[in-house]
């Protein structure tokens, strides 16, 4: 041994992190000990507090420190509009673009019969009971993905009777796209959903 | 604001972490918060513990949670080789390459008199009381770049009369290196180095 087995736990620990691999780990954790009061202690306390308040919002299933979440427990949102997305690092990059004025629902996943994920594996249910009036619009913010369509089609099945209307993600170029290099899907995509100019 | 202030603190504290930019650092913190019971807790856990027992070592200015470190009171460790090393990284590789038996001395960098780094801002007096008999050998584990290199330098001389042989890591062409992609210096040494067969 060359160090004391608190410091191989936190390399490992670290390394279980994503973007982190073994090497990266223990950069990490030599940059932690070298600073100590300004960054170990303080994320060892941020990590803590953050085990120690966190909460499944009832509301939309996302993860936060108060329960309802800052979203749902925010007056200035449209509660008629419901977001829907199949995990809350969909849910974070959304607020990252500032785009959406509604509340949101996490699946939390999407569906897989194969893997044995049908809809009561997710937070489908809940979505069903939540898309009723006042609610005016089920935004369906589903990846572009075979599994992320075909969620969105069970979807607009289930809600079709909600007297709800039920909107997906446009597709199309990317902002800043170059046509030589997107796939042959998303320029058919682009070409089928063309605006008048 | 989208999520309580904890879990900003906390994306913010991780963006600190080398190899973590603002989006990984975001992904891992989202990966925490998953992973509440399995990650988070044992990771703050392991942190605080880390923290807590904390120790510069007296004698060689490692770091570790036992104090002397784990190596120095390695009663296996050959106590008449000493191995000096810029910073407690490279220690850790050393140690990984399994290729040390002996104990290390941590410079904490090396000279960099425009920065003021002079050897009294450095480990280097503590080296040179260190390095007398029953002590047979100091290797400079240094770096091989231009402040590696002058560091190792002046160390040579203040040791020349300590009684105590002085070596250096061989410079050449790294195992699995292609000479095609080395630059011109480390050719040059790797032949001015060259051993017979």
């Amino acid at each position: 041994k060359t160090q004391g087995p608190e410091i191989e736990r936190l390399i490992q620990l670290l390394a279980r992190l994503p973007g982190l691999g073994p090497r990266s780990a223990r950069k990490a954790a030599l940059a932690l000990l070298k600073r100590r009061t300004d960054l170990l202690e303080p994320l060892a306390d941020a990590m803590s507090e953050a085990a120690r308040r966190l909460h499944t919002c009832p509301e939309c299933g996302s993860l936060d420190t108060v329960q309802p979440c800052t979203i749902c427990r925010d007056q200035g949102r449209d509660r008629t509009l419901i977001v829907v997305v199949e995990d809350i690092g969909d849910l974070w990059a959304l607020e990252r673009a500032g785009v959406v004025n509604g509340v949101y629902h996490v699946l939390g996943g999407h569906l897989s019969p194969l893997d044995g994920i049908g809809p009561e594996q997710l937070a489908i249910p809940r979505l069903i009971e939540r898309a009723q009036p006042p609610v005016k619009e089920v935004l369906l913010a589903l990846n572009a993905t075979v599994e992320g369509q075909s969620t969105a089609h069970y979807l607009r099945e289930q809600l079709a009777l909600s007297g709800v209307a039920v909107s997906a993600l446009q597709q199309g170029v990317p902002v800043g796209g170059e046509l030589d290099y997107l796939d042959e899907g998303t320029l058919a995509a682009a070409i089928r959903a063309r605006r008048p100019l």
